[in-house]
């Protein structure tokens, strides 16, 4: 039996990339903002990196977390590396919002309860997605920079 | 109206510390291992650290990540950095196992619904526990020679 190929070993539609990475719009439509980082190697720990490319790869974590906050002034950046489901080393930058569908709890928790919440994301929301262009321009020059 | 104290600026019971950082038993029951990593001085975000401090920060990260693949051989092991309810830095570590009570999704989500996953769990859990011991002395010894 051989294993399923790994999604993140394919290619994809990225925003920005290089040899040894590439940054992702996770296009989830609850999270704008929400990008990914994604090494391209097969790799799924980070101390199984060594610990130069560590630096890069977080580097360019630093680099989008920076732009998030610069373009978007998020509440908050989240930041996780889970691979659970898939072990190839990719990082998840997620802007927040105290209005959002889910703050404060994790993205991957249920949905805030809070009347109103939706109706208050809802009208807020656009505001976040008309800055994307911005964003997603500031993130591209900050990682030629970089 | 003055602010709540921040949980994370009072000391605590650390495995670990020094003038910068302090490394922490989640103590939480369903993720033995589970160890969180504390920036002392009261800052919100990674890119808020000056690139140094950043990276002394995630050493320590990386060091507790390879203590936990040491000494408890997880499935993967799981980084995250939050701090929506605390705006003050802390990473999450969490060694992970197939057979976890909420494998492969992120320890926020709902439990796994597998019939059988608990009593899988109960079964390997004691396990991991045992060794908790030797993971706190092979973290001390490798976070001591950081």
């Amino acid at each position: 039996m051989t294993a399923p190929p790994c999604p993140l070993c394919q290619d994809d539609a990225s925003l920005w990339r290089n040899d040894e990475l590439r940054v992702v719009d996770a296009g989830t439509p609850r999270h704008p903002g929400y990008t990914r980082v994604i090494w391209n190697e097969h790799v799924a720990e980070m101390t199984l990196l060594d610990p130069s490319a560590r630096q890069r790869l977080m580097r360019a974590v630093w680099t989008v977390e920076q732009a998030l906050r610069d373009t978007l002034a998020p509440t908050k950046v989240n930041l996780a590396e889970f691979g659970n489901q898939v072990p190839h080393l990719h990082w998840h930058v997620i802007p927040r919002w105290s209005c959002d569908t889910h703050f404060p709890d994790a993205i991957w928790a249920a949905p805030a309860q809070d009347p109103g919440r939706q109706a208050a994301w809802d009208a807020f929301e656009p505001r976040v997605r008309g800055r994307l262009p911005a964003y997603h321009a500031a993130l591209r020059s900050a990682l030629d920079a970089m």
